[in-house]
């Protein structure tokens, strides 16, 4: 009995360290106790037992009929953040001038870049995209000088209508446009659905990059009730469209931006239901949705379109090459031939370079193999920042693991200021953004974003120390 | 006494000769007598004679105290094309459904390319910019796939004010952002200067592109009367900014598209006086001035800009590589502060791979060399071109040959349709622009654009001699 009680613990701990260092990872099936069992010569009630007592510790979960999957968001000991579950009112933009430094401090290559909004270099595929590039011969050249139609290459169009097959109905090439960048998208589809002075829904706390952008468009900006594992509340947003006039929302539904939070299918159904219903167009930045560390890459709100209302955005930016400023918008109908007309008019087409190389990337299938070496380094990162951060912040903090993308969204205990704490960060050589960057509101004063776009170091654990120091420094 | 006669006809001819073939350019300064004399071994008054010839034909004339030049615009025996001196009223802009099919046309390969907006890849510096190209290294590939900062590279922005040092007083780095392409340079500064509904003043005819951007954001337009071979009529300004409340101008005073014309410095300096007195602010796209024919650069309206109101905008997109994307944009003070941060909402920062590529190439002292070698080519094609329309169209056609650009502007007589042989054209395998597709008023039925992007062949020639045949048919 006790070799057995000892043999299901050491089963149990190890698959427990397996999950911890995010080789097993949430949303995952554990094997079958059949199957198990036979690859270990255990005895079937051994890896029950083993199962049972991960159950127990919270960290997996039995389906019905299905078997034992990890849990989600069960890997630290720490609560999620909270929220403001009460709508908020609609606002004019108004930023601090934190939001400017925030930018440039999170380009500057000189600080620990828990600020970063973009990946490493180190995790690009370089050799391979320099091998494209120098395999650019001077017969090739000359269309390569030359503009593509303003939608973009048509190759370019092809590789990425194949990739949304499954995920957009009935998509055709003639739905995809090709842009500057994911920016550049969102930037048209606002121009194509408001006029100054209208209201666009977001999520609360948003993309500080889309407050610069509506500020600049003139448009007021309503922060929807968003839960930061699960997104947008449905509830909040019938009551907003209920008590105000909202042109459009923009959203990212998909490991959001500074959140993390994932909409389930269910919730994406039912806000696709509600904006057909008031008949009101939504933007879906889907950024980050490859960067997802279950095995599935999550449903676009676009999946559920059924009167062309949504308009997706999305890039190679965030998960391959951010200086390449291609991406793309997914539309139909009228939004669809404004947006195109906007493009032309804008900046012409993307560039003909970068379109063909990252064509050429595609048709390689590199994409697809890279990829799932890049989410697994980027969820090691992530959890072991999250364990870092578990270890060095002070009681009161709160966090949960996101399912994808590549930040931690971090609510300090209420007497710490996220935006003190950015400053102080800077003077020690670390850039991370204070919550305050993300909303026009007042809640999220003490809310701070880690960005996990470096492999885990000991600079970075380092780095997560000082952070969790300075915060206890401020209670004194 | 028959010996010197012909000895200074002969002399007369060959020196035609060489203006007809553009050796010799509008502008350019004879040799004096005396060392034309010492070169020939003829008599001061057989030189002399010749150069009073040449004077009586029309094609130089002597300047008091500075010797013989050639003259502008007098290398042909037609007339140039007219213009409205009655200004227009401010106008919602509609487009012809015709403008969204000469873009398509314009870019088709299969058509013989008078309708081109872009020069023939085989004039561009291919080879050169592919070596720089080939030359990234894996090493040198990390920063090339980041973001730049959004107002652009540094080294990039140090070379371009360095370019403009003498061009626009005082400037610096800071006054200069870069952009995706001259196009969203121009849309960046509408959007920073206007409100939907506001008025925007422009030179009639004008880029079909502007004229599409001001529709999409709802701008209504001003048609300013324009001498096609000096630009915009001071006069004509000042009574519409008297008659209407405009709030910017966007116009080309360097090789106005679609007519080349060329304001004189005098003209700029009034032009920016009467704006300056308004508190107008004026957007010029420059993107033809590095391609003038004459000796010199032609000024920037900015030149005079003691206010802050000029906002030039300019790419390397119709001299180098329309591909690249790369574009900028030099503003002072609060307005390009709007423009920075719209960029960075918009598109986030330019490519930075082409931003690399431009910056060795003009590190490497190339732009100039390869300038020196274009213009000569371009203005060989023009020139042919209009000798080929003189040769080919019927009496009534009007033609000047333009100081700079690429472009021959056409009015046909008065009985002929542009649009209807744009049409037939298409047919007949040719692309060229109808003048309608230029305006918003009915004043350019009859005229037409030729574009002299590709070299002037056999095939250039019989499409000339082709469109000819098509306006004389249309009399029938």
């Amino acid at each position: 009995m006790e070799t057995q009680s000892f043999l299901y613990k050491q089963l149990a701990a190890d698959i427990e360290s397996q999950i911890r260092r995010g080789e097993l990872r949430p949303g995952d099936k554990l094997p079958s106790l059949r199957i198990l069992q036979d690859k270990l010569g255990m005895s079937l009630n051994t890896v029950y037992q083993a199962y049972m007592e991960l159950e127990a510790m919270g960290l997996v979960e039995a389906q019905a009929k299905s078997g034992f999957f990890i849990k989600k968001n069960r890997l630290l000991n720490m609560a999620a953040p909270r929220f403001a579950r009460k709508p908020d009112r609609p606002r004019k933009v108004r930023l601090s001038d934190i939001t400017n430094t925030v930018v440039a401090n999170s380009l500057n290559p000189d600080l620990v870049p828990l600020g970063a909004s973009t990946l490493s270099p180190d995790l690009l595929p370089q050799k391979h995209l320099t091998r494209i590039m120098r395999g650019i011969t001077p017969e090739m050249m000359a269309p390569l000088l030359q503009y593509t139609p303003s939608e973009g290459s048509l190759e370019l169009r092809r590789k990425l209508t194949f990739r949304m097959l499954g995920l957009v109905p009935d998509i055709r090439e003639r739905d995809v446009t090709i842009t500057n960048g994911c920016s550049e998208a969102v930037a048209l589809a606002l121009l194509a659905t408001t006029d100054r002075g209208d209201v666009v829904a977001v999520e609360s706390p948003t993309h500080f990059g889309f407050l610069q952008l509506l500020r600049e468009l003139g448009l007021l900006v309503m922060e929807l009730p968003t839960d930061p594992l699960s997104g947008v509340v449905t509830e909040g947003l019938s009551q907003v469209l209920r008590d105000n006039k909202v042109r459009v929302c923009l959203l990212m539904p998909n490991f959001q931006n500074p959140m993390g939070a994932l909409m389930t299918d269910s919730r994406k159904e039912e806000l696709v239901a509600i904006l057909h219903e008031a008949n009101i167009p939504v933007i879906e930045d889907d950024i980050y949705a490859e960067m997802h560390f279950g095995k599935k890459r999550p449903r676009l709100l676009k999946h559920w379109d059924q009167k062309g209302l949504v308009i997706t955005c999305s890039s190679f930016s965030k998960i391959l090459a951010p200086g390449f400023r291609v991406g793309w918008v997914v539309a139909n109908g009228d939004v669809a031939d404004r947006i195109r007309r906007l493009k032309a008019g804008f900046s012409m087409a993307a560039p003909t370079l970068q379109q063909h190389v990252l064509t050429q990337f595609l048709a390689e299938g590199a994409l697809d193999r890279y990829l799932r070496l890049l989410r697994a380094s980027v969820y090691n990162q992530v959890l072991k920042t999250a364990m870092a951060v578990q270890h060095a912040f002070p009681e009161g903090s709160r966090l949960s693991v996101p399912e994808g993308g590549n930040m931690l969204w971090i609510e300090l205990p209420s007497w710490a200021d996220g935006t003190r704490l950015y400053q102080e960060a800077l003077e020690k050589g670390i850039s991370i953004v204070p919550g305050a960057a993300f909303s026009t509101t007042d809640h999220f004063g003490h809310y701070i974003r880690l960005s996990c776009t470096s492999p885990f170091s000991e600079p970075v654990e380092a780095a997560v120390n000082t952070l969790g120091e300075l915060v206890r420094s401020q209670q004194l």
